[in-house]
């Protein structure tokens, strides 16, 4: 019996998020049920980052403990047969036994996109956002800015549980865009519920002239300011990487 | 009333082709669907080419006849708002009333893209075929080079009617590649049914080193050889674009 950790993607238009629910089509479930067909007898997998419905990965992080006597390639090779097309473990190793991927995470880092055309494009919008018109390169990348450091975020998102710190420390955010795709990369200790899909939308919406630079200054330092409400879609966010401490 | 030419694009996917079947969900048949919406009354609308199941277009060519009197972008506004999600009118022109969107074409062109993964990969996998091990890009480019020109294309495809012409002329056929992406374009007068993914499941057959370079040569020039038998998956071939004489 050994404690394992896996890079888990999946793509998340078929999946009500990544937590078990009753009945509902999870990446945690579709795991459980595939390590169950390696002999598995938990009670439940470990995942580092709570994705909402919609929400692809690409590096998502999950933990159990089995009893596996081949190489690690080979568990790799057994889950990918009994997972579905959506869903698969990229990599495995052996962690220590007291290894948890949530608690022990670092940071963990998100990848938004977007692409500006006026009209539908059906081979683009499973993975990205569709918007119309630009936002202006410049005016974006200064709300972005705002974003870096250590603030409150309370009018971003909500904590895993009510009354717990909204605070939490950004360390990248930044945009950068070639022709028409647009992508946003955000590196933060932790985040809360909806957080980067709040963040996209209000930083599009300062890109495109809908509320002033300094709505988004006022809001991280607390000051009340009268935004529009709104999300940017789930289809364009993806979980690229969790980050651990140096083992 | 006019003629009016489409381009249109599909997330193939969950298409059983681009043409019209009883009871089948097909390109074709959404766009009548939506054009119905908008009061069309033709028995059918004519395609440029046809694709294969699961094939997808970014550049299909879609013809028919209708009185609108409204502005082009509002057609395609309107037809969009009837379409579903993985299936979109691109942009709309009027063309002369005897325009054939088949007939008239002096090429096509589509794109094939791979990548080299020992390990599944869901976010990628919908739009591209994955390959392990990867090709040598000299064998295949090398490969690629013996389809340019007209040649009896009989051990790539069949042609629309049994026993009419299989030559085509091949005026492109390119490989790139950037990491582990590759991607292949052909272009040609006209193709045979299954020909892109033949060509494609060949030349990844040389450029693995598992036939000979000669082999595609002597299926060229009509001498016989035994080869693998196999298409490449269809996820991974998109119909770019269709050309037609300056207007």
């Amino acid at each position: 019996m050994a404690r394992y950790q896996i890079i888990l993607a999946y793509d998340g238009t078929g999946f009500l998020g990544s937590q078990r629910q009753a009945n509902r089509r999870t990446a945690q479930s579709e795991l459980e049920k595939a390590l169950r067909r390696l002999g598995w007898q938990g009670s439940s997998v470990l995942l580092a980052g709570r994705t909402d419905s919609g929400v692809h990965a690409s590096g998502q992080v999950a933990v159990f403990d089995l009893g596996w006597n081949h190489p690690l390639e080979e568990l790799v090779r057994a889950l990918n047969s009994h997972l579905p097309a959506d869903i698969a473990v990229r990599e495995a190793q052996i962690v220590r036994d007291d290894f948890h991927p949530r608690f022990d995470a670092v940071s963990r880092c998100y990848r938004y996109r977007l692409f500006c055309q006026p009209v539908r494009d059906p081979l683009r919008e499973r993975y990205a956002w569709r918007l119309w018109p630009p936002p202006e390169i410049d005016a974006i990348q200064a709300a972005a800015s705002l974003l870096i450091g250590k603030h409150d975020f309370a009018a971003f998102g909500t904590p895993p549980r009510a009354g717990s710190s909204t605070v939490r420390t950004v360390m990248k955010a930044e945009w950068w865009n070639q022709a028409d795709e647009w992508s946003f990369e955000v590196q933060a200790d932790a985040f809360l519920y909806r957080m980067v899909r709040r963040m996209v939308y209000l930083q599009v919406a300062a890109g495109q002239g809908k509320i002033p630079a300094e709505a988004m200054a006022d809001l991280l330092e607390g000051r009340p300011r009268v935004v529009p409400a709104g999300l940017a879609p789930a289809n364009g966010l993806t979980l690229i990487a969790v980050s651990y401490p140096q083992q």
